[in-house]
């Protein structure tokens, strides 16, 4: 009997539309816009985290609140999302949500070290993830995204993108790493 | 510590009648029978996907996003489901549902077309698979009720269910297959 | 990379009372003990399905579909909790709640015994269970308690937990069994 | 096939706020700080059971049943925490939540008692546990907390904080035991 390890939480659910028509179906466009961005979000640290703990080999009680931390903020993905869809894109739920993928970043930042502090120097992950440096430009771009969200939501917003599309593939470098040692 | 690899999500929750009588209740019948009709389509994804992965020998970054783009559009279908429900089956609602099916499946077809690749020219999913006729030709019924949806829904909806019907039992070409080589 | 196999899908989640003050919580009361009531059935079925499963050295299609077959009835409990609960007791959401658990029981004599078909003259499972007459006490008394919940609710509802009492304890019929071959 | 074990219900989703201006934001404030403590509890909760289970040499049926006595009160938290933010923290929600709390931890109380006794003599777990100080001081701040409710919720609140803190870390005499047999 094992406790199945936290997966990130479910990804919002979006509403369906009020009536039978394209405008109807045109008008939850935006909401289904912003479910898509937090559903690529969620997945991109689903399918990293998948990579992550499979690299590690020792897990300790800092390891799993790291992990919960991670997924605190994870569960408000679908609070933030619901409120931009909402309020269409506004500047104070738009820097709302780049706090919470921050907050998220940091946090995915924080489990990564702890894995590699607690596994000591011999640690595969501390090889594979090198300098870090995606995670370090997403914590930049997301950290100055959240203030021009002020100056017009849709700057932020396209910076929010970018940083998906950075990450958008799971990260070869632990990837490449653990398939030569498995050779 | 592994982290659970997606299931398809969850089947969207039929509601509670309003009152309690049997007019209340052949009232949700419509929506009961898209509930019933959504979960068949999501337990031949569920039966599959476990064969599918169980005949995975290897997972790369490809493959898990290949993964998650199959759940993206399987999330879909509670949204679909109670907008169809909703409208009682009038013609863009019905087309819609049939359009995220027609996806699901094209996503089911690009996961077996990653794994495939990724093993290599000795796996043994691609013996399995052989021509894959049924996956094409759930492809082309949809793709041929979506329009159909707009000259009678109910036309589109047969054509649902006779995709349903061909896929109620998981795939013995995979089944026989394994049960074979395991001996 | 395997796919989670389903548990039974979630309890239905109780409302939160509508003031604070005792009346309020008195009035979720008749809500809550049928919330009671469901997570006792769902949790045997839980803790049965976790012993059946164990006991299960194979599985087939067959098996996989007999399994989708019990979850679908397990899905409509919150559905039915729902409907008693906001009618308080009147005969027809009674039954229907019965007919849910009853249909729930017949699939999960189903599935036992696709397991066992499957498994052939050597199952474990077979030997276990013997005669099960856990399982058709059930179904005999589901059948008599949903004709009964027209004369008076209070008569089905007595028997619904007389049904819960009988399955309380996981079948010890399977766990000795278990417990004597892994000596 | 194995049935995925239970970890603890989902922590509640925290609603979006009403409008996209600072007003609305602080507005759900106290659902908020509601929503963080709670997950806390809950995270204690996955944490700790997430060491005792792989303590756990051998699963009884009177373990399954333990296991389930204590997600029945989990999942009830999201119930309560939603009447205490509905309430804004009044006497009889307050004390309703610390109810619940107590009810969870006499439940972990006894799922551990039913381990180490299933185990025998020579159970680990009950080594690792000791003399379980942790456990039963927080039955008596609970204990205590939930009349002082209806003193003042605030110092209710401030005895279940205390609790969390006194849990925050994951037992380390049960990891600290383990990481040794594991040399």
């Amino acid at each position: 009997m094992t406790v199945r390890p936290a997966g990130p939480p479910g990804v919002p659910i979006a509403p369906a539309p009020e009536s039978d028509d394209w405008e109807a179906l045109l008008g939850v466009a935006p909401t289904f816009l912003m479910y898509v961005l937090s559903f690529v979000f969620l997945a991109i640290y689903w399918n990293n985290h998948h990579h992550l703990l499979h690299a590690t080999a020792r897990v300790s009680g800092g390891v799993l609140w790291a992990n919960m931390h991670l997924l605190f903020w994870l569960s408000l993905v679908p609070f933030v999302t619901a409120w931009v869809g909402d309020s269409e894109l506004t500047p104070l739920p738009t820097a709302v949500y780049g706090a919470v993928l921050l907050l998220a970043s940091v946090a995915y930042w924080i489990l990564v070290n702890t894995i590699i502090t607690h596994e000591g120097p011999e640690s595969r992950l501390r090889a594979a993830i090198g300098s870090d440096l995606k995670g370090k430009l997403s914590i930049v771009i997301y950290a100055t995204a959240i203030p021009l969200a002020f100056v017009h939501p849709v700057i932020a917003g396209a910076l929010y993108i970018t940083v998906a599309a950075i990450w958008l593939c799971p990260d070869p470098r632990i990837e490449r790493r653990l398939n030569v040692e498995r050779t």
